[in-house]
């Protein structure tokens, strides 16, 4: 019987939980561990989804293939070896009890840990919230699996382009929209744009005249917070050249499967949509009822949370006030290392009842790789850099800052290789999507059209759709209101038929889509599961149109593409 | 409207198609490309569910860590750069109309192909039919994603394992069973095992001597069909002493998600049960209605199908007769490349209307990786070699087939850094399941426990389970019975409840499990579909029982782990 499994530390042991895996957390355990190296009595303990941590300045570098694969991250329990890893998910977490309650792992029941000193490091998530369509469509740019996924994005795209005879449908496949010009945005929009580049003519046979590489901003000029006017044209003025389209002054404010839309009601039809903005604190924070700003943890100088003696926050789920010029330190890992190391200080200082130091650091520069062995680089507020001197002053300070010789001696092995080798076309397969999926579509979109055939079904989460059949020559009539719980495509996806009538959205519409892999063995095992689904074709054979009947498949259907 | 596409081939032009991205595929297309060099009336059309070509012999490196992720891999366009590739997956072969459709991409249509010449090379697939668990419990190993999942799934029990307090529990994290001992589950379990005994006790604190790493062979020895007895008793002994444990003369016959069983009764319990044998030709050989021999397809000595002038095949799903000898061709790697010169140069003959060749190779010789620099060799069915020098000539000989100068320097550099640096502990995140999962059931087993939490809804697809329910302090009473269709587990995950009952295996039970993700925002999107996944619950309610309250969660629910 798996019922209770205690295991209290000593009478007197006390611990320390840091959640989050970003260089906030995993640098407060890393120092954390050197302060309490003797000390026998204080465990720490980290809780994070994976076992590593991104080195966020060079995930770009995964897309184009200049670095391998794993170059980028690093174990955590190498960077801190004294420190519990639990690598699990948060379910919640009771600052009363002083506890934070983890989701099972494999084979093992949620685990509960009680904890003396709380530190939150959860960083920022991408925030999809107030554009509707962008959590089922955009990719976000955040950890290893979004890089992988993104290139896996990239070449089957580029693939299918090779082979699609409609000129229409190419130009969608071969645009590429990438949202918010912060380093982020623009590293990625670079890289990207490189890779397919330099990829698109020799391993697809494409014409580069047809490539659309497109990044979206919401002021006059990309970097307008985090580089000078200069160095931030300089970098727009070099990606111009190579290709990068630029619209400026403008945000993707909604996504659907076929496009991205501007503020200005502008739509790009794409296949591949990169989100890098706007980023937002992890939902979990908005849980806590602790004070917050723009949505970060409130914190003293001292990263102690106000009004809670024992929480702490740092990094970019933080406002922590900056020490000279007012406003809190930007969300960067320059800041979050050195914050780590006097929240670890603080914590312990504490724990012995010792005075608390506060966060004093100026940033010492600000750098962006712009893809094809260029960089702008700030130094100190005062020197700019940019072009090749810039890009290898980048290479050094970033080689010099990964975690661990062996990273350090496979990165620079990788960048060797870069200089002599072709970029790789292989895909890692993560971006094969299952379970199931969200899709959102805008009034007057086609979900399918009549004489299609699908292998999913479709739940309506809200919006409507409208109906439409035509006879053969005739022009689509409006047959039928869908609405909320409405669910359709069940009956032809059992039968292999076409679809009897078109769907189109009426109200911007969210969907759910559950795949024929998924659907068959449910339906085979739930009886009345499939009526339930079905349930639309019931309405449809009810209005005036009488039954409808599904066209069975022969040979070569009307919307099979017939290559003879 | 995206109805018709029609790109037909200009009159006079042919077609031929491959199916299979496996050695015999992609080097008869390589071979079809130089022998068509100057053909522009013939295209030859490859079809595969991945761009790229897995090299097999070297994939068990990637769970050790001695060669980089994307090592093992080369994109098929590079190797049969004339050749137009779909990444797609093949819905059915229409021989009559000589016709493949293929399922839709990103964001198109399904594909009709027409062929003239057609070249089936599926390859094998892990069978998992007779072995009722393994398609739901064991992982394959035959393409690069099952290499990633195994490094992720071994990377997590052990990072489980060494958080996890209870004894027995541990035990079943620490022990991986690899089924099968011919090359490919010889290879996987010495790079397994090798990995994990450098990272157990450095990487995560680990009592070595809790590990037990499995190899279960239906022979008295391994490798019983591919190597000599000396050789393949090396082979055993070498991994003996490295602490790989036989069971000789046993098969897996069932897995369930806490054990795998031997036909003698036993039960391993496991957390890591891989699979590699047996291996059955692809699901679709068996629609084609071919002549078969054992599942593979019948061909003549030019690897021409009987009865179909236009339809060869080759590799591992065909039965190709060996020149010498009798039987037909074994399914390697080295045979497959030989079968695809010969099968390219025969199927320009049959459409020049020219006299074909007969497939005549005599084997050169046949090579195993012990890890740890160690390997046995049989050369030209004589030479016999074992220890450091085989382990260099396998690298050698490897080395010089990896297709690309690309491929080889990377690997060489892998290599390299292997001597240098510690394996890396990194996952990648593809071992998270989503979407809809299978669990298989053995009598007497329980899903869960009363009192227990959990995050998940089931349907029992095939089988019988009891429900168990006990007052605090006496034994357990069954109080219902649940078969085929019954679902369970939705009320405790929609009110996040304890289980008011326990649930039991009655008759060996085959589950759909549909994870909370999932089930929440189809729930809330369809009204009454919560209330069909409930109906056990109205069922306990209605027998002896009466109404049993779900217990809501209070604090430290009795399963959580309390670590205090």
């Amino acid at each position: 019987m798996t019922q209770v499994n205690d295991t209290p530390l000593s009478p007197g042991k006390r611990r320390i939980v840091i959640l989050g895996g970003g260089f906030g957390g995993v640098y407060t355990a890393k120092y954390l561990g050197h302060l309490l190296k003797h000390r026998t009595d204080i465990e720490v303990c980290l809780v994070n989804r994976d076992n590593y941590l991104v080195f966020q300045p060079m995930l770009a570098e995964v897309v184009s293939g200049n670095i391998g694969i794993l170059d980028t991250v690093s174990p955590i329990s190498r960077i801190a070896p004294r420190t519990r890893l639990y690598v699990r998910t948060v379910e919640r977490v009771d600052l009363q009890a002083k506890q934070v309650v983890l989701a099972p792992g494999i084979g093992s029941c949620p685990t509960i840990l009680k904890y003396d000193q709380l530190v939150i490091a959860w960083g920022n998530v991408t925030d999809f919230r107030d554009s509707p369509g962008l959590h089922a469509h955009a990719l976000p740019f955040k950890n290893l699996t979004d890089a992988l996924r993104l290139k896996d994005r990239v070449i089957r795209v580029l693939g299918e382009a090779a082979l699609e005879p409609d000129a229409d449908v190419r130009r969608s496949l071969l645009t590429f929209v990438v949202g918010g010009g912060g380093f982020s945005g623009v590293e990625v929009c670079a890289e990207m744009n490189e890779f397919i580049r330099e990829t698109a003519k020799k391993n697809f046979g494409l014409d580069p005249a047809e490539i659309r590489v497109v990044l979206v901003h919401s002021h006059d000029r990309i970097l307008n917070r985090e580089m000078p006017e200069s160095l931030a044209l300089y970098a727009q003025n070099l990606m111009r050249k190579r290709g990068v389209e630029f619209l400026l002054n403008e945000r993707i404010v909604s996504a659907t499967p076929e496009f991205a839309e501007l503020g200005d009601g502008t739509r790009l039809r794409t296949k591949t949509l990169i989100s890098s903005v706007p980023a937002s604190p992890h939902p979990l924070v908005a849980t806590l009822n602790l004070p917050c700003e723009h949505g970060r943890i409130t914190t003293d100088a001292t990263m102690r949370v106000p009004g809670h003696d024992n929480v702490w926050s740092l990094g970019d789920c933080a406002a922590v006030p900056m020490a000279k010029g007012g406003g809190s330190c930007p969300p960067t890992a320059q800041f979050a290392v050195r914050q780590a190391k006097t929240c670890a200080e603080n914590v312990v200082a504490a724990m012995g009842g010792r005075p608390l130091k506060n966060f004093v650091f100026t940033e010492l520069g600000k750098l962006a790789a712009l893809g094809g062995r260029r960089a702008v680089a700030q130094l100190f507020g005062k020197i700019n850099l940019h072009g090749f001197l810039a890009y290898v002053f980048w290479r050094a300070v970033y080689w010099a800052k990964l975690p661990g010789l062996d990273r350090k001696i496979r990165v620079a092995g990788s960048w060797l290789l870069e200089m002599l080798l072709p970029p790789d076309v292989v895909q890692t397969g993560v971006d094969r999507p299952s379970g199931l999926l969200e899709q959102y579509y805008e009034p007057g979109e086609f979900v399918f059209r009549q004489g299609e055939f699908g292998d999913r079904c479709y739940v309506i989460a809200s919006g409507k759709a409208e109906v439409l059949f035509h006879e053969p020559g005739t022009a689509d009539l409006s047959v039928a209101m869908l609405g909320e719980g409405d669910c359709f495509g069940a009956t032809e996806l059992m039968q292999a038929t076409a679809y009897p009538a078109s769907v189109r959205c009426a109200e911007a519409m969210r969907l759910l889509v559950v795949q024929k892999k998924e659907f068959l063995p449910l339906c085979e095992a739930m009886p009345g599961l499939q009526e339930r689904f079905s349930a639309v074709n019931a309405k449809l054979a009810s209005v005036g149109k009488g039954p409808i009947q599904p066209v069975e498949v022969v040979a070569a259907p009307p919307n099979l593409k017939s290559e003879i």
